[in-house]
């Protein structure tokens, strides 16, 4: 961290998007926040990331599957340590959709060929969450 | 675990209430989703439990707390492990407020000293999320 990274009004370090990138891809799991029924949901996904767009799996008929016809949506990836009261995250704000391409289907399974649920694989989709913004912050202490 | 704990259509063990308590507690640092200017925004924030309910401190002026006037939140803990694919997730759906009773704001400081982040203690708040679902699930491999 150079002395003169930019920071955010409570001292965080501001992450450019080629680092997002680099954290968003370097950890398994992320969270998926989208609305239904007039509430915000929340659930962590294990997630691959394809060019600057986050895609996971999710059982067929599910509550994201619902959510993600070209809806807002939020993704969130961390990593902190308790005893330092340090940390990092990465978000996306991006669009949903179910991903209909075979191609991309067969590209995705390919990169990530061992799912960590248990669901009726024939009834899977992939959602692609197609980025609009990224953003990171990283609390540090010196 | 025993063998006929409840577990849902993806194979998730399906926790009691009491443990889902138990595991929002044994975690420092959750993610709250919330909706602002159209959007699903998700961000990290160190929290306490309090009761039912999830607190956490913001900066005065902070997105979320611009979002807390009786909004619909959705907050999250988790722990995994990539080398098992293991892991737990827990949770919440309430009604997010800003905290205005100066005696439970003495209470959660004197219950979390330290905070996190290094922002202007001055314009701090505190947000409750008054809880109305929890829900929790684990993932295991025998």
């Amino acid at each position: 961290m150079s002395l003169d990274a930019p920071t955010d009004h409570t001292g965080l370090r501001v992450m450019g998007a080629e680092e997002c990138l680099e954290r968003l891809a370097s950890v398994p799991v992320g969270r998926i926040a989208f609305t239904g029924n007039g509430k915000v949901a929340i659930l962590p996904v294990h997630h691959v990331v394809k060019g600057v767009d986050v895609c996971f799996r999710t059982s067929g008929g599910s509550k994201i599957e619902a959510a993600a016809d070209h809806a807002s949506v939020g993704f969130e990836v961390d990593s902190y340590d308790p005893s330092t009261r340090s940390g990092w995250s990465v978000t996306v704000s991006g669009i949903a959709t179910v991903v209909d391409d075979d191609g991309l289907v067969v590209e995705l399974e390919a990169s990530d060929p061992t799912p960590w649920t248990m669901g009726d694989r024939s009834r899977e989709v992939w959602i692609r969450i197609r980025t609009d913004e990224l953003s990171g912050r990283e609390l540090t202490r010196t």
